[in-house]
């Protein structure tokens, strides 16, 4: 069982900033990457839609023979998290608990802001996670659905991009937050232009770092630790993606290997 | 058989936008629309995918019993309507052609621009049809990758859309083109804004109205004309949509059916 790989699944590439800190975190491990490009994006989708999805993606990471689990996107984790703990045996481990203590760990006045998809934004659990964590904190949360698509169209730094993010972000401006979680995994690619809108007192959080780390407690207290794979790891997804090579590679700094379909 | 419906596919809700002037056009037949809302859109993704898709689709209306099938979906039909035609018996009707027709018919110079989706644009469907058809067209053809999400998020009449359309549509105000084919089912509803960034002078065209006129064609042609459903239609779709019911009544004009829900 420790020899297995870690699985992280993804409703497209958006994982990949989550795959690259559990890499640098657990340089031993190998990894297979499920990234569901057919049925992208699940953010605008119903919960239970995306629990069917997730269910489907922990079926195939398990026939791969993974020794656990990573729900390297927020929406997935938000819907489907605790269904997919109870139904399945290997620790799964979702982005949203690390997002929450990472902005807790951040927050000096407690006034926190959450972005994220109309999926996780819905579905409340980064704001009930930080008001478990911190009962006064004041939480203000925003869906952003144009954020993804903004994105995946390469405007990263572009004019419409910084007046999507102006008309997103104005409440978090005149709340007067200090802290900010980027509560999707393509969120962290539009951090310049975040960070231009909410000026430079706020500070933004991702998980990607968090997650890794509480990946490697995980790992440790099941007697996981394989130190076999070397970080390698291997990509499989739902739909080919002309420019998923290019956008992994510059998320992971290395060359990926060839990508293998599935029908979904 | 001619006491069938008439099945309609879309990837989402666009395709809202061919029923209702099926309906007009023939009020007499029934209708059964599939929306694949859990795997929308289809105009970031591969062809084969969208061939794969568009082949289950139309397998789920068969099973419903319908006589003929209308692609409702710009991408669907640019992708996969050669290959539904060859592997499926009934007839097989897409909104590409239709449009084609209607661009070379309200052009008077021949210098037509087409904007679609990724998909669309990239399998020169429309680019080669106008050609086809008016062999000295000068085409220019522009994939707008944001305007279906734009749509969906509801700015239909916003300053971030309307500064979308001015950097798509840029090239084709410099080419001074006379018509624009609204090449994908969401666009029509971004009329108003891509008519202002495009002055008075240019004609824009769906096609809708066209597919519609073709359909009635095929059902005479086919001796498929059935009377009995007086307009009735059902909705079937893959995943729950909030919006679904507002958007289909402010689409259609009147209440929608209760919708069944399939897995996809």
């Amino acid at each position: 069982m420790e020899d297995g790989p870690i699985g992280v699944f993804d409703s497209g590439i958006g994982g990949l900033t989550v795959l690259r800190e559990l890499i640098n975190h657990l340089p031993g491990e190998s990894f297979v990457y499920f990234g569901d490009t057919a049925r992208v994006p699940y953010g605008t989708k119903s919960a239970e839609t995306v629990q069917r999805f997730s269910r489907e993606n922990v079926r195939l990471l398990l026939e791969r023979g993974v020794k656990s689990v990573v729900v390297a996107c927020n929406t997935a984790s938000s819907a489907a998290l605790p269904m997919l703990q109870k139904e399945f045996s290997v620790p799964v481990v979702g982005v949203i608990e690390p997002g929450v203590r990472a902005a807790v760990k951040a927050s000096a006045t407690g006034r926190i802001g959450v972005i994220g998809t109309a999926g996780t934004i819905r579905s409340g659990a980064y704001q009930e996670g930080i008001k478990r964590l911190r009962p006064q904190a004041d939480v203000i949360a925003q869906s952003c659905p144009l954020f993804v698509p903004l994105v995946e169209e390469g405007w990263i730094d572009h004019e419409v991009t910084e007046l999507v993010a102006s008309e997103y972000l104005r409440e978090f401006a005149q709340r007067d937050i200090d802290t900010l979680v980027l509560g999707c995994t393509h969120y962290p690619l539009l951090k310049p232009v975040i960070a231009r809108v909410m000026g430079p007192m706020v500070k933004l959080v991702d998980s990607a770092v968090e997650t890794a780390r509480e990946m490697v407690r995980v790992i440790a207290r099941e007697n996981l630790s394989g130190w076999t794979g070397r970080g390698r790891f291997s990509v499989i997804l739902s739909d080919t993606s002309p420019s998923f090579e290019e956008i992994a590679r510059r998320f992971l700094g290395r060359d990926i290997p060839a990508v293998e379909l599935v029908n979904r």
